[in-house]
């Protein structure tokens, strides 16, 4: 039975990282918590004994070089991302890397190019495809319940802005935020993009558009299948985590919603008031993280692709660097004009 | 009390001329729909008819010589718009028109010139501005409730798209389907729009796209107070008319849904199904029509400006051009680009 | 073309008078407001002049011995009601009659019995019938959409109690409120109700237990095809008039809620906020009545029976009579208990 | 540290048994699943192994009798309940038991009474006052939020009735089904039930009938405080499982609704259509089951008194005696005529 266990060495006790661990300790079958990294030994530590994994150190390469070790669950900081794979695909383990790879396309290639040469998996962590509502709307379209799609909308909009000194090495609202939503526009229509035209500005904090960012963003997208798509962003929607999408087709719309802690509404002489939107992506996607883990460690078990590939990685990455061009020059860029 | 009723002049008995004729009879307090003019004669009369109006003319020029006769509601076609403003302006009658006034700035700056020469009252029909979800959203905004508006999101789906010959004069869908999401973005956010983007294709019906015109389209807004808006607008959406608005800002965020003919909901094992939205604008906007009639009176009655003014007429369709252009060139275009 | 208009005479000036004053003026084809009559003359002058009927009475025998009058429409207290029917039978003309024809089943026999003997029609204004909403519930029940029907509920509660006097001589809750909520419970199910059982309270307003009545109650229903529904009212939602309805069968269930002014919702730091209902039944049921009195013309030029008959009208009442029995000796009342 | 972990024996490997076992297993912080039992030894086994509890034996007494064992969850079948307890008690464990404790008072007496006596805590399985929505809505209650409660409706139907010789056991559908529903009333409201008028009929499958049963009720209840309540029940809604709660009264109202497994809706030329309700308990409630085996735990560590006591477990089976009382003579039923 011991080859049906993979065990993980997860990199990274942040809070994502921490997300993981409890998933891979408890919900997902087929899974152990072997061991954890990070350069704060102290949070490796507290990690390791919170959800009973058996070793932590300071050092990745100790998980990497331990020939126990099936897999690496990467949570680590983005600059280290494609570092982490390099050597994890060197060391033949089987990788789950948080998103993005990295903020440029070279980094990005070097990593897929190790990864393809060991031949283990790569899965990303785009955790939103797993989530029951967009799978939902996603298996509707592959249905072909709308017909040909014509139209995607998705409105995508955080509950507060995060601080301002992660926001400076970020990669800007393009490739932290808008990433999910360029991976939700191709996931929704399996189709890919050619162009973008983005606009944007600072209309939530002055100190966002002084760190060299932008804070609120409508990104028009051109399908090559014809298909026109519209994201829309913000850094702080007040009501809390905003999180809608929309299809339309030759044949209908489907129209996903928000989800909400509870669904108690209450009717008085102010009004009708129903509970607010989660209030951010620990809440919100919560199962969606323990989702992708299983689908990762199905993928290693049944050997088969895993369900968010390399490419997968790659593609949301070139769009949002065409995003930043198009917002910068105020004009519709295509993506093959993004080069490495 | 006689100086308190108002003797209306109805222009054109086409299907938008019933609804305003059938509201002028019996539902706008203070109006008398005085005489009925077409072309077709025989139609004129059979509205005049159905509605007891006292009068049936073939020459909109006998209802526009009646000095009996206080006020011309222009709706015949398009092309005829801005000379019976014209006319009626040079005869002293207040003016209601049909949207839009003409497909050209040259020929509307002619009509609203001739307007302002003879200081009559020159309202155009925008009636979504008067139906009540609108309009709450709008006065939620202008209350400040949702702070400083950030993001406008207009949906605008026709249930099927109009006949062919007709979409060849139409202006095509800026000037003929999207002037109405012009106007409505104007309206939300009493702030004017400096710059458009315009993307679109055939996806519907490629008859639409031999007679020269898209039937899908997303159009990116530049507010002026650096708000951003879309637009998406396709010529046929199965399910019925869509007609939503969204709002957000810095304090919150507003969503206009549809209206449906009923609200009964069915469970059953197949799932949980509603009624679709209502059909079409004549199901969705009467109770408009109505109240942007009793506007109209209301502001000659009081002599006060009428709530859609000249220029709310003539700046949908400079946007109208702008998309054109920005469509056709596929990038982004200042307002004050469009010349006359 | 003269045979095809109905010269109506409306008996009774007041609030509701007014609904149907209104309506029959302008929105029901076929109907012609003739004259109307009131106890007090002013009134009856003031409606028609406001909708130009050409003739006002105090004494409504003048309306009702008019040759020219081809139908009643009685909308007087209701203690007048059976008195009017039974002159308007004997003089030959057709009667729409307010609920409740009267609170004793005497009363109301000597009413039916006078209709029967002259052949002419009499409807009940019954109005929700006539409501888009329950029209389509009860439309999908009659399909067999739910299959055979197991379970009704009704929840009708009212935005405020009526005026202490009036509640004095209304017959009750069960008899004045509750009345339309037996109406509809034979109205969705086609099935007549044979056992009542009424709990109930003075919970809203101590002087509306002074008076004799109660203000809020839960009625059960025992159905004679098996089926058990459940009614509960209250004379006080400060959120609005709250009227839903809901039917379950073998097959499914279906679910009517409430009518709101608009559809805008707001979203901010405090929560998701929708509007409440339409206050009461003039904004809640405004186009039903409308709706009733087309179909009561209608059956008069088609002659065909009217959709609400005399018998519709008595079966309420004698479950009003019922609900009061049961609820002042704490235990279920068969119908049949009820004599007259 | 060994004092802050609860060492559990759960009793009883049957579904509800797996659903706490793999909940004490991971995701109740400062519970071990220490031992298993069931007479079927051979499902203790595979349970104990499914979540790595070390002991499982047939006999529950080996259990009781272990002084490792901290607390016993009490899992198996209705007519050992309340044996169970009793031995728990006198072993000085505490107890977690799924409802009823029994069927009649007699023996749920004597299980209270050792309870009492051993001084150990008993919690009564009411899961659904765990449920987030349920919750919210009487903290809205107590809160004050809605003023005085005047009416509570609850509607609760099963997606399909449980086997024949299931209900054969079971106590009938007002103490088998109904019971969680009145826990709930008393929940909502924090008043108790005097009174109790149940109708209800054989509708869904007549083999219920034979087997003594109802299928289908409709329950009134008088609460002390003069609030009335009513609950509708069916076996059998083929739309999944139908969970509905409101409570109303003198400043507003508050509803709570269903549960979907995702909330996509798509509109097509057929209507607009939504997931159904998740189909039954082990979906709908599955956070509750947790919770409440948090709060179990939580209560020992803390010493506390368990949220659902002895006393709660007792009266719901009160009300549904006096529930078959009251349908079985069609009157209703004081629970002082409940005797024990």
């Amino acid at each position: 039975m011991g080859t049906e266990t993979i065990n993980i060495g997860l990199i990274g006790a942040g809070r994502i990282g921490r997300v993981h661990a409890a998933n891979l300790a408890h919900r997902v079958p087929g899974a152990r918590l072997a061991a954890i990294s990070d350069v704060n030994l102290e949070g490796a530590r507290k990690l390791a004994h919170d959800f009973d994994a058996p070793a932590a150190v300071s050092d990745a390469r100790a998980i990497l070089e331990d020939p126990a070790i099936d897999a690496a669950v990467i949570c680590s900081s983005t600059d280290t991302h494609a570092r982490f794979i390099v050597e994890a695909a060197e060391a033949g383990k089987h990788i789950f890397c948080e998103k993005p790879i990295a903020l440029d396309l070279k980094t990005i290639d070097t990593a897929l190019a190790a990864v393809d040469q060991a031949g283990v998996k790569l899965q990303i962590g785009f955790n939103r495809r797993f989530d029951a509502n967009f799978k939902a709307a996603r298996e509707m379209v592959a249905a072909g319940e709308i017909g040909q799609p014509h139209l995607v909308r998705i409105t995508s909009r955080d509950p507060e802005p995060p601080p301002i000194p992660y926001i400076k090495v970020s990669g800007g609202i393009f490739l932290d935020m808008t990433i999910h939503d360029f991976d939700m526009a191709r996931y929704l229509l399996q189709s890919e993009v050619s162009e973008v035209y983005a606009a944007g500005g600072v209309m939530v904090d002055p100190a966002i558009g002084q760190a060299g960012d932008i804070d609120t963003a409508v990104i028009t997208l051109h399908y090559e299948n014809g298909a026109i798509g519209s994201i829309d962003n913000s850094r702080q929607a007040v009501y809390g985590y905003d999180q809608r999408v929309e299809v339309f087709g030759s044949k209908g719309g489907i129209i996903v919603g928000n989800n909400r802690p509870h669904n108690a509404v209450l009717s008085n002489a102010g009004g009708v008031q129903g509970a607010r939107p989660l209030y951010f992506f620990l809440e919100r996607y919560n199962d969606s993280y323990i989702a992708e883990m299983r689908a990762f460690i199905q993928s290693i078990l049944d050997d088969t692709p895993p369900p968010v590939t390399g490419i997968d990685g790659r593609l949301p990455v070139v769009m949002g660097l065409a995003a930043w061009k198009s917002y910068r020059e105020n004009r519709p860029v295509r993506l093959d004009e993004i080069g490495d």
